[in-house]
């Protein structure tokens, strides 16, 4: 296992200020991050897939209440949790992903099993919660994913006080890339979605080429921000499209995507992307995005704002 | 309105045998075409939109029940219609999509509310019909859906019967892709999905970037198929993307984009394209694609096997 091993996460992107987000804050969110890398390298340590180690550090990501996904996923109009989440193996090309959940604590471990067991790729609502007892993936009921702090934001945006420095609350997501020791990638995002959403709305997270892609010619990608514009700038695929097209190395194709593309469309939003080198990009719009990344040359770095 | 105008139609793909097809069976088939090309061209030749020509093409496809879309939609595994249906504006790269309709006639003209008067982009299920009703589009009985030709393909798939004879049956689509006399870009894309689906499954049709596409700096795609394959290929994009960054024309993207990326990951499927000149392209990997094209040169042309 000479082979370099590295992985990457984040726990969403936002534009409130720096002066907003105290030491003490940070520091709880950076322990959720560190617990999640531990988590997701630990499996690559013991010669886990790729595939393993995304599922493995987002399940934290999404049992920890600070990160909208799982557990502290936000509340759409209605005052319910609506979850989404996919994976992509990069070796195979297969993916899974899972959309309107409403009682299943790890959906990204729901769109794994859709990947493996399924001949589907998509399953939403109803549907993807009977295949879930059909695999002996118990339910939760809706209790698990009441936190305060989502419901207080709720009831401010259906205020209509949807103010910039709460804008993390609106489009967090959260999200892993890795490269095992044989050389494959995979991605994975799961998310509440946005703050009261409406009628069912899907975002990107769950969208193979927008939220979420990996192919071992190219790169992992897991993507990050308001979903309607990165669904329909499929930032994810473009990512992979532009090294596999252009030949740009991650990090260029990264900022392209995120600085150009997106920027162009009018999307607020970032991604973290890995190659097939191990070459780790992060690029975003908003002013800030929970990162961190891990590999096997002893590298172990979070972040949220730019340097 | 010196711009040239066109508008090109499909109507699933599949790998059934020439022989099996008669003469009049094709009839039917073709009469469906042509009334779709003469709905959506009238709108380009009045001076309507990209947009409206392949929604009023999308539209004639879904109410007539040979296709595979609307009236003509496959039953799931529970008995059940669900419709997916997605278009996307070329000029501003808006989208709209739904996914998991039971009680809606014309799924494409309500992706396109979703797109013009939503802040979303991907509506699903039951929510998806509540944003329907609160904007005066009325559901119909699910009975509107029930066909007995696609009631006995259930029944045979239920029963294992998956014959190659009865693909088609099996993944039908229908979509349309115009340009328009302002030189605007626009695609569709229609479908009741995959016989037998099961668990809330969602193909590539209502996903941006893999059923569906358009970009006036490239093309307009739809694709048909065998959805997973295609949402893991991202195909509708992958066309695009290989026009942008590689300087490839319309066809040879579109060959490159079915003849290599979708054949080597194993799916079957097809698309067409049209460019911002107005050039045409269709490419499919089965033995026929239903398809038809009218432009302001006066052509007009219906299809179904290579020739």
């Amino acid at each position: 296992m000479s082979q370099r091993r590295a992985l990457a996460i984040h726990g969403g992107a936002g534009s409130f200020a720096r002066e907003s987000f105290t030491a003490e804050r940070w520091a709880a969110y950076d322990a959720g991050l560190r617990a999640a890398l531990v988590a997701g390298f630990g499996r690559l340590d013991r010669g886990g897939s790729a595939l393993d180690a995304v599922e493995a550090a987002v399940r934290v990501l999404e049992d920890e209440p600070l990160f909208n996904a799982g557990r502290g996923a936000v509340f759409s109009h209605d005052g319910i949790n609506e979850l989404d989440a996919a994976i992509m193996d990069g070796a195979s090309r297969a993916a899974g992903a899972v959309a309107a959940l409403r009682h299943v604590r790890n959906p990204v471990s729901l769109a794994r099993l859709v990947m493996e067991r399924s001949p589907h790729v998509l399953l939403v609502g109803t549907g993807a919660e009977e295949f879930a007892l059909e695999h002996d993936v118990p339910l939760c009921p809706r209790a698990w994913f009441h936190t305060d702090a989502r419901y207080a934001q709720l009831l401010r945006a259906r205020a209509g006080d949807g103010s910039v420095a709460d804008q993390l609350d609106y489009f967090g997501t959260v999200g892993a890339v890795a490269l095992d020791g044989a050389g494959n990638l995979a991605a994975a995002t799961s998310t509440g979605g946005m703050t009261n959403k409406r009628w069912g709305r899907i975002g990107d997270s769950p969208i193979i080429g927008a939220g979420t892609y990996a192919a071992n010619d190219s790169c992992a990608v897991s993507a990050t921000g308001h979903g309607e514009y990165l669904l329909r700038a499929t930032v994810a695929r473009d990512v992979a499209a532009r090294m596999e097209y252009r030949g740009e190395s991650v990090t260029a194709a990264a900022r392209a995507v995120i600085g150009e593309r997106l920027t162009n469309l009018g999307g607020e939003g970032g991604l973290i992307a890995l190659s097939r080198d191990g070459e780790f990009a992060v690029a975003y719009n908003t002013r800030a995005m929970f990162r961190g990344v891990i590999d096997s040359d002893g590298r172990l770095e979070t972040g949220l704002f730019s340097d």
